[in-house]
């Protein structure tokens, strides 16, 4: 008899660490995704902003699953899921035959009804992305430095950050930090420190997901960076020649998004959904309803754990993705999952984050330690570790980026 | 009176030197390169091969000239030059005034009269360029993983390198070792260490620039690798269903460009050239004959020292650039240039390379580690040689290699 197949489709945080559990067991395993790595998302936001190179966050999902030898992986896009004949359809026409189909296609991010900000407004979701968003803050200075207009000049350097949550704050500061510090001295004609860098939230404070001194803690921290911070500002409009945020119209600036994220792909396979979001309601042990044999976790599913849907993280969907790997190990119903955070934590700038973990709450040089001690013992490869420890050490001395580079 | 105006067009090796050598002097200098980085060209190949990411070996030209307030960095396309009003015209319509212009423009390949083979077989000459390799030779594998057809999977596996210098050879000896060390055990239905990989020279032999001995012991070196070496075997076809190489057609293979250069657009402006690579002859002061105040160096150059046209070599365009910049500080007519090799290194692979300087010769370990040394030397900054330092010393002991990226 054949071996029973299990096909997991994203190797991202929650798909990536199910294939790991399932290394070894009796298990046909395949996984399929469009991209052939793992990308370490929590860090996209120092590609974008030119700390990191893309090498340095994303590992090959091959490599990571080299002596995995019952997995399989497959670089292809899935274009759907004959539920029926229980087959993943791939791009080009083939078909990968399932006995259980695990969906891991994470999220995208989410423009409110205007998909057609997106051009205008990018997101640090993919590597692509995260170089899109580094030419264009770059571009903007070297563009200010031949511009004669002075009106023009100050319409280069302004720079629009959209959504007060973690990557907003993220990403607002480390612009201003890139005009304040690094930058600096490298220009003749401009002060890249005049640059006007400002953080847009459509709610009441900054990191509503923490408690409200933290958020506090953040926007006193931008604004200390020199960044300004519009709370209950919502985008208005969006267009080629500029922003509106509330009554005030921005020419020519450069906008960044970081708000809300929406479901990727996966949900519409799955019928859909009634969440916001467009996330999959799925049961304690992580299985579609209505759907024999198909589990869903990470950013595409929706758990209410104690009455409260989980976040959209990735310690989420990695402990979701250890959990349904053991659970598929032997062919029993997997049994119910509980997630146990360990904290969250978002980085404001040099020296200065927050972690909040129950009832402890940090902020200051401390948080900031730790979130990087953090980030860099999550990273999966040893290589990676030393090569971002390098290039943090050296940016903290020095205020220097070591991937200043416009494609 | 205004201080004299020096404009430095191309911020490669002999540009970024010359206006290093201009600095603090009362010369009004602009470099203007339409890319924001200098590239360290002699390691593009580890890019294009997945072992180092772009970042590590590309700098923006601003950093390294900060603190140079004399020298002015324009990010713009240069167009022309109007000889008469003494302007370098940019794209988008703005004007450089000079006094004296330094033409650095570099090369590119030489497709021998193909220019349509270009998108067939690209050439490591830009980060694009690079990473454009660095996905066909990944894709490759990646597909011939999903191809049932062992005809198909067999032509998938094949690579072709075009060229038997020091570029040939070096994309030959890593794509070997991506073969056979680095991708092994992470593909379930292929070897990777099947592949062909066969490296095309027109010639009778490799690395012609140096003694025979070396160039006999690069051909060994490849062929212990597993790579097929062919000589006096020039590229007769090259399309999209595949590659004739003598009276051999490779259907499907993978091709790679590493043969020949010529001048950029640069010797255009200059009125064309009679040379087969199209460089523009100099005077020994690095002037252009018949343009009053116009000088050319580095690869867009020609330049005959002791009888023999000097090599398209980064530490020529150095020396040159240096030389110039020392000389146009002061408004007399520059002396005349002489280059002194520091000797010249090609690196086949691990603990592999050859060494010529005068007459001796080095080859094996000992070369290798010299290359490494100098080459991790000449990297401009601190941060670049500790991270590629961490990734040669990491890819030495596990075989792996940090940024395989599909793009």
């Amino acid at each position: 008899m054949a071996a029973r197949r299990v096909v997991i489709i994203g190797g991202g945080f929650g798909g990536l660490a199910c294939a790991r559990a399932l290394a070894g067991a009796d298990v046909e395993t395949t996984l399929v995704d469009k991209r052939n790595h793992h990308l370490f998302q929590p860090l996209l936001y120092q590609v974008a902003t030119a700390a990191l190179s893309p090498g340095d966050i994303a590992v090959p999902i091959r490599r990571v699953l080299a002596r995995a030898r019952n997995v399989r992986v497959v670089l292809a896009e899935v274009n759907g899921i004959d539920f029926e004949r229980r087959r993943v359809g791939l791009v080009g026409g083939d078909a990968l035959p399932y006995d259980q189909v695990v969906v891991a296609t994470g999220s995208a991010y989410n423009y409110f009804g205007h998909p057609e900000w997106k051009a205008r407004a990018p997101a640090p979701k993919t590597i692509a992305d995260a170089r899109e968003i580094r030419s264009r803050l770059l571009r903007a200075f070297e563009a200010a430095e031949r511009e004669d207009d002075p009106r023009r000049r100050e319409a280069l350097l302004t720079f629009v950050v959209v959504g007060g949550g973690p990557t907003g704050v993220e990403m607002t500061g480390t612009i201003a930090e890139l005009a304040r510090y690094t930058l600096k001295g490298n220009f003749r004609r401009i002060d890249p420190a005049s640059a006007k860098i400002l953080l847009a939230e459509a709610g009441p404070r900054l990191l509503g997901a923490f408690p409200e001194g933290l958020g506090q803690y953040a926007a006193d921290a931008l604004r200390k960076l020199g960044a300004e911070v519009r709370l209950n500002c919502a985008v208005q409009a969006l267009d080629d020649e500029g922003v509106q945020l509330g009554s005030q119209r921005l020419a020519g600036a450069t906008v960044i998004w970081g708000a809300g994220i929406r479901a990727a792909e996966g949900a519409a396979w799955l019928g859909g959904s009634s969440d916001k979001s467009g996330r999959i309601e799925v049961a304690a042990n992580l299985a579609v309803p209505g759907f024999d044999g198909v589990y869903a976790l990470g950013d595409v599913a929706l758990r209410v754990q104690d009455g409260r849907p989980l976040p959209a993280l990735a310690q989420v969907a990695q402990q979701q993705g250890t959990h349904l790997g053991r659970e598929l190990r032997s062919g029993a119903t997997p049994g119910p999952f509980r997630y146990r955070s360990r904290g969250d934590t978002a980085v404001i700038g040099r020296s200065a984050a927050v972690y909040t973990y129950g009832r402890l709450q940090m902020k200051g040089y401390l948080a900031w330690m730790l979130w990087a001690l953090v980030h860099v013992y999550l990273l999966i490869g040893f290589e990676q570790r030393t090569v971002v420890m390098v290039q943090w050490i050296y940016s903290y001395f020095t205020f220097e980026r070591g991937a200043r580079l416009i494609d």
